[in-house]
């Protein structure tokens, strides 16, 4: 019966898919309003197609280019099979559709929103809400339907559909990691791409606009205005989703990929009702339970007051984000206890003897990761919040220059990471003293688990951003406004809160994808003391802050491009400004697509080229394949340590500022007078917004794209460097001789015996060197792991 | 005959400081000018000697705490003598007292300079660049004598004078370790608060002097204008030249310890003309040799044309600090040639049998070392260089407002880290495969071995600066001020190059401490693929984002007190607009005295605290040793990566602002205008310029102490991790037989039986576990060196 377990949470993701096409026909059959509403929000909508489709047409050759360099790759190395080239596609389509489900909605949704805040705010909320439903479950289920059934297909194509060995088992997971590569890759084309686009676009349409032309934001006259709004969707909606559906896939992936190194761990099988992959099957049940939950969760959204405040809606959102939190952890103990032995062998890195965990520890590594997810969503409250301590001091130093602003804004990025990386750190070592890898994976994966609820909350906000662009530019009534901007100012908390859900995911798929790594790798760890690891952990370490430099640069670029067409279309058209003269929304649109794109490659070429180079470059200088494969390892932990320590850093600064400058609107108190919009303090703090804004919504979320793809990235070479098929077969005897012509070595003589019994493998080395004619010979016995006797074997080469 | 060796390096340093003492009585006996010259001259005299005054009382409660703290840990730990108390303080003592004959001198020659300038360019460099001489030689010749004189002691107390065994050297050289925990301690204060100490004063004298009052720099009515100055001297020359101080002492141990370990993997012993201990004194004679090539570096430094521009007067600096590094190099190659033996035996790490490696490959190692000194400063002149492409892009973004110029900057330092970590990745590796590392010691060894040429051209532009101050103060004709401002302009290039190989040394150092570190408590390497000291490392990698953001508030903090006393001087002292008032510039010294030094103690504990912290916190807790040896380790490689990182990337960011704000001087092209000083781009460049000052002379800077005086901490307390001299001692059997109450096992019988033979360590253990009345039984055999076989047997337990 428990057999069946292996299509349920596919089942669950059909089931969130159904909820969620109900859910959309439900958003579009609401009142779209008049005449101007529908056509301001028919250029959004347009725009955002227009982006979609010249983004899908670089995506298409990008796909090519990688499916054939992996189909290569797969004809090189026995244990790649070609099938991962047909999940990778599919991971880029499923992704890419999501997105569109998403930008679809959210920029349907907009108008409607705006409509129903001209009745009520209650109806408003649960328009605008629900659009963000839509692009949860879009994403949550296209995520977990795409997994599990290319799973499901490989157990069966590949071992048949029953437990064979971990080495089939590894060969599945490893042409499945095809398919998370491909989700990934569209993470970087939406979040790198879209995080230039947006910038661009609001930078083009507020320089020329706002300030130069002294018109006021979301004007209908401002050419740039609709492309400002499409960003909107590109950036936060898309990009947004797209990382999510990409952590989404990779943690569960390497949770599967640890729960393979568990069963071999317990002696290559257990003994379970689940056809004895019970440790493989439960990532992907936690994934699907939570899509169940989270429609639970978005359920409890509403409110009844039409004079409800920020805080009532706040609350709203609260409680129903909290209740799927606390959902997703009773269910990870009921599914812990049913699906994992109650007792469990694992092999400790650095500890021979294997150590007992039980399935209750599991559990309460799960709980780590659902602590970590909710606990960093506070602290980034805390240091980018309206009326938090961090921005009234910036708001303080603004009072002496943009200069004081400016630095306030860095160190308060900067002072963020404290809390955060202290709280990674101790998520890291308590999940894996619960459950070693696997216990830091699945952390991961329940953490994850509410991606649809979270993706949900975090879409409401720019669709209720773009709700009162319509309700400004289709000249509505002020209460029709004020309703949207109550929408909008929640929606601003929870992208900054959002965001710090998205550092967490990404940190923790990282690390899940890095203990994948060493174990599909199969190298015995990775040791910074030798040199050649250690250099690569600088040059990791470097990767995200020069990717970050070109992200902001190209920022500049593009908005430099928009700030020209912008005065052109103001100098050309005759009577844009007296509203008589029709601005060309889409050429601008076509500026910020096109320049995001091209301004996107030159990151997109470092966070493929390097690990790939740190690959290949060595191997073609015949460098021995396992400390290649520690190097990379080095380079993988440097990206990951040194990119969350930026994205934290660039987010944070980048949300503080922009708060900062928002507390003007209402008023501040600096050195005992209130101060408004227009002083002085006000300008500094717009400066500061304006560096900000590429830090928080460019350089910054793009981040967590660079260290995932790094991992996965190595993941998917790992079988080139390890090996690790090879070492899956009983060696029973191998005998070789290498002359080698090495420093001063005149002659060398290697004579190897290895042999695996009772899982430990024993080897016997004799070597003889011979140098001016004078001989010596050593012998060397060693026991332990395949790979630990492997390691050493090796080095002795 | 050549056993005397062991004293020729300190009798090359008594040579430098007889030589010094030349020098300075040179330039003390040139002529000091008029009154008002030497008025001003003496107010910056008295107000350095303030600071230094208050700042050696701060020391000496430090002193007292920290020789406390090491008579304890020498107390309880077996092979911690208590003779590293007398170093520890020696090395303070010495550092000080180096800082103290630069500072003096400094504040002497600035006066000297500008009467100098008076009469003649050539005159004026001669007396600038003889106070830096002095300077530099000072810095250097204590830093060696102090080094080789305890290292002769310590050799003689602890063994005899004659070579007995490593484990003894080890001692002495662990002992030695607290004169280079003084001399950084040191450094720390002096850089770090000398950093706040400097911009505080700054910040203070620009914003209400320049800005309120609008009366020019070093205007002798602005009370903080002599904060200013002596901040120049304070920051600049002391600050700089403890760095390098502590750099230099730590380098050469380093490069001795890792010397010990090279004669350990030669079987315990090598027969050489040096009393057996050529690979320990050749650092120490690196240093000292390159004591006497720095003199005839500076020798060589002078210009004859009065009409000299800034490309002479740079040419001449150059002539003799290239000259210096060739006749480094070529002394490098006779002493590896002379000390080493022809062929070493070393231990690669992870690799079992030794690699031969020749003195000639040494000799490459040091060369790589000079390579690095020499590209970092050219990159850094790139990035940072007037008419540079970098600085003209940020001048072209200025011409957007501050907050384009602003993200220009940003970008600038980012992208810089992408050449300089390649470099110092490349240095690494390459000195490694050529010597180990005990290579890359020596080549940090190599590149320090010009100090005193390096802090030569450094103290020569603050010297400089200040002369153009006493020049403006004292009003003198507008030539004086004319040459002067070239000396300064130089000054400017240099003090940015300055910075380059300030990183470089201490990313170098950092390293070569990290594998004395690793040799020191005889741990297995530092694997990142055990969750806790992967936790470490994200750990690590924060603090110097968290130290330089304290450091940043702490300029703010400070800068305001001085605003709020400059503004109470201009309101209540009466006249002193007009001249006939005399500004309290001792109370602005006072306030920049005592901020500086209260706002360096919170960076100071988080560098302090943080090692000890995750030494001793585990510790309590029962944790194995050997893992929180590598626990630490992994913290000290990502206090090192990150914090180069954030050091190259704030410096040259910093670097970039000043100059593209100095651009505006002599007019810059912007969209085909010439634009000037006053202009809108002007300003936002200025704003620019405020940003970077604290990064470049506060935070940045004092990367360089936080990640070697984190190395150096772990050097010291790695005795208490490791036990190294336990494992020295031949164990003939040991037998343990434990019961263990660990997770579900009822007992544990465990039998160890360990000796070594011929340098290889084998261990037979035999673990018996009873668990539910069920009994299991293994036996393990290891064999290899003799901390690989510990690690493996501890992982047992």
């Amino acid at each position: 019966m428990e057999e069946i377990m292996i299509y349920v949470p596919a089942i669950l993701a059909i089931i969130g898919l159904i909820f969620m096409g109900i859910k959309r026909s439900w958003v579009l059959k609401q009142d779209a309003g008049d005449g101007k509403m529908k056509e301001i929000s028919d250029h959004i909508y347009e725009g955002a197609l227009a982006f979609l489709n010249a983004e899908y047409k670089l995506l298409a050759i990008f796909v090519v280019i990688v499916s054939v360099l992996l189909a290569i790759v797969s004809f090189v190395v026995p244990t790649t099979h070609w099938l991962i080239v047909i999940a990778f596609i599919f991971g880029a389509v499923f992704s890419a559709y999501a997105g569109n489900i998403g930008m679809k909605i959210a920029t349907k949704t907009n108008v409607r929103t705006t409509q129903a805040a001209r009745t009520s705010l209650p109806n408003a909320l649960k328009i605008s809400f629900g659009g963000g439903t839509v692009m949860g479950l879009g994403v949550a289920g296209l995520a977990v339907l795409g997994l599990t059934t290319f799973f499901i297909f490989f157990f069966h194509f590949f071992m048949g559909g029953v437990w064979t060995n971990n080495a089939d088992m590894t060969i599945v997971l490893e042409t499945l990691a095809g398919f998370s590569l491909g989700a990934e890759s569209i993470a970087l084309f939406a979040r790198v791409g879209g995080g230039i686009y947006t910038k661009a676009a609001d930078v083009g349409a507020d320089l020329v606009g706002k300030v130069e032309a002294g018109i006021p934001e979301d004007d209908p006259r401002n050419p740039a205005t609709i492309a400002d709004n499409v960003g909107d969707n590109v950036g936060d909606v898309a990009g947004m989703g797209a990382d999510l559906f990409g952590s989404y896939v990779a943690t569960v992936l390497a949770a599967m990929v640890l729960g393979n190194y568990v069963i071999k761990d317990m002696g290559g099988m257990v003994d379970d009702k689940f056809g004895g992959i019970g440790p493989i099957l439960l990532p992907m049940a936690i994934a699907g339970v939570g899509i169940i939950i989270s429609i639970i969760g978005t359920l409890l959204v509403k409110i009844s007051s039409n004079d409800a405040k920020e805080s009532q809606v706040m609350g709203a959102l609260n409680k129903g984000n909290i209740t799927s939190i606390v959902l997703v952890a009773v269910a990870c103990y009921g599914l812990c206890m049913w699906m994992l032995p109650e007792e469990m062998e694992m092999q400790f890195f650095g500890v021979l003897v294997p150590t007992t965990i039980t399935s209750l520890e599991v559990f309460f590594a799960t709980l780590v990761g659902l602590v970590v997810g909710a606990v960093i969503s506070a602290v980034t409250e805390y240091y980018t919040g309206l009326g938090k301590k961090p921005i009234l001091k910036i708001v303080q130093q603004s009072s002496t220059g943009a200069g004081t602003n400016i630095i306030a804004g860095l160190a308060t990025g900067m002072i963020s990471t404290f809390p955060s990386v202290l709280l990674f750190a101790a998520a890291i070592w308590a999940s894996y003293a619960f459950a070693g890898f696997y216990g830091v994976a699945l952390a991961a994966s329940a953490m994850m688990a509410t991606t649809a609820m979270q993706l949900a909350i975090d879409a409401f906000g720019p669709i209720s951003d773009n709700a009162g662009g319509i309700a400004e530019m289709s000249e509505q009534e002020p209460i029709v406004r004020e309703r949207t901007d109550i929408l909008d100012s929640v929606g601003n908390t929870t992208a900054a809160t959002g965001k710090g859900f998205a550092i967490a995911s990404a940190a923790l798929t990282s690390l899940a994808l890095f203990a994948a790594y060493v174990t599909f790798t199969g190298i015995d760890g990775i040791n910074i003391f030798k040199a050649p690891v250690l250099a690569m952990l600088f040059v990791g370490g470097m990767v995200p802050v020069v990717f970050s430099a070109l992200a902001m640069n190209a920022v500049g670029k593009a908005a430099m491009e928009m700030v020209q067409e912008v005065r052109r279309q103001f100098r050309e058209i005759p009577g844009i400004m007296e509203g008589t003269g029709k601005p060309e929304y889409d050429k601008c649109v076509a500026i910020s697509t096109e320049a995001s794109l091209k301004e996107m490659l030159l990151p997109g070429v470092l966070t493929i080229g390097f690990p790939l180079v740190i690959a290949f470059a060595p191997m073609a200088f015949g460098m021995d394949s396992l400390l290649i494969a520690e190097m990379l390892g080095g380079y993988m932990a440097g990206v990951t340590v040194s990119g969350v320590l930026w994205a934290i850093f660039q987010n944070n600064a980048g949300g503080a500022w922009d708060n900062a400058k928002k507390s003007f609107e209402a008023g501040v108190m600096i050195n005992g007078e209130m101060t408004y919009k227009g002083s002085e303090a006000h300008k500094a703090a717009v400066t500061g917004d304006t560096v900000g804004d590429p830090f928080k919504d460019t350089s910054g979320p793009s981040m967590n794209i660079l260290i995932k793809l790094t991992c996965l990235i190595g993941l998917v070479i790992a079988p080139i460097l390890g090996g690790h098929t090879e070492s899956e077969l009983p060696i029973q005897e191998e005998t070789a001789f290498i002359e080698s012509a090495g420093k001063n070595l005149i002659k060398k003589e290697m004579k190897v015996d290895m042999y695996t019994t009772d899982g430990i493998t024993h080897a016997e080395v004799e070597i003889e060197t011979t140098k001016n004619g004078k001989s010596n010979s050593k012998t060397y016995d060693f026991e332990g792991t395949e790979a630990e006797v492997k390691t050493k074997v090796e080095a002795l080469r």
